[in-house]
């Protein structure tokens, strides 16, 4: 078992930031070979995907989570803080993943990438990489 | 490892429990330390999600949820069970969290609490946690 | 700890597979008695999701993945490969799933099956399954 926490900042209201790396750099210093990574979000306001990190993409990606969950809607939560939309949008798409790790490594498909998704910035957020293997 | 089943009461068709008590009391009677908490719900009109116990914003997940995926579609399904709705709202939402155990306790954020998402209720369900570390 | 690949050949562009039997052969072979399992697809343009097998739901299900995310925006993502609806489908179904072990199976609910849900085929697609437990 090993666990790390990294921290990151958001500039923008919605941001998709690509953290590959630093869990890459968690799961090196791990020593641990084969296992699962557990990747988890602290924040309600906030998502971990898995997806593809390509620059049209990630817009699409904003553009999506804006039409499925609109921000002018009644919303009740907004009488004591402006971000039911942020909750809601967070609700759907989950703040965890769970990737497998094999031969030292992260086993993510070629066309994969981890993503912390900011849904309620600019904030300073942080992600715990627990890993559970041999 | 660590394993633990609790069952619980709803009375609306569309219900969002928190049951971060529950967890909390399992995490409690299995002595381990740290690792992960897989939290699992056996049912298909059901979910299991993170994010604020605040009153207001508990009716908008509910209204969200109504307005993603309506009721009034014209189902396949709905010929041999009136719920397609809430299988619909499940496979959407999902059946299970994975969350980190540290020093003894579930780590959440501040403002996350886990909620066991009724789809297709009043029904008994049962909700499974296995805890896996040190 | 435990850990087996399985492919898989879709035939549509849009198609739900029941997975279910390939890892109870992966379970079995594994002689673990209790745990988690995790089960991972390592492509980006689908998903892993565990819910009912039926078949008129199976197809409620396609219905409304292309109703939530339309094929027919202005994506960003279409001027390099035609296939940004896949991948905004599968951003918000995840690619992966969590789920216990006992008793040396897999403790899914009376009414669930685990799904490879084919988001951009026909393909030949990999899912990892890990199993962590004694």
């Amino acid at each position: 078992m090993f666990r790390n926490v990294f921290e990151l900042k958001t500039d923008k209201r919605i941001e998709i930031v690509d953290v590959t790396n630093e869990i890459k750099y968690i799961v090196g210093k791990s020593s641990l070979n084969s296992g699962i990574i557990n990747i988890y979000s602290q924040h309600s306001t906030s998502a971990i995907v898995v997806n593809e990190n390509e620059p049209g993409l990630i817009e699409d990606f904003k553009e999506a989570i804006k039409r499925l969950i609109s921000s002018n809607e009644n919303y009740k939560h907004n009488r004591i803080d402006n971000n039911a939309d942020s909750h809601i949008r967070s609700f759907l798409l989950g703040n965890s993943v769970t990737i497998p790790l094999e031969n030292g490594q992260i086993d993510l498909g070629t066309w994969q990438s981890v993503f912390f998704v900011e849904l309620d910035g600019p904030r300073t957020r942080k992600v715990i990489v627990t890993i559970i293997g041999d």
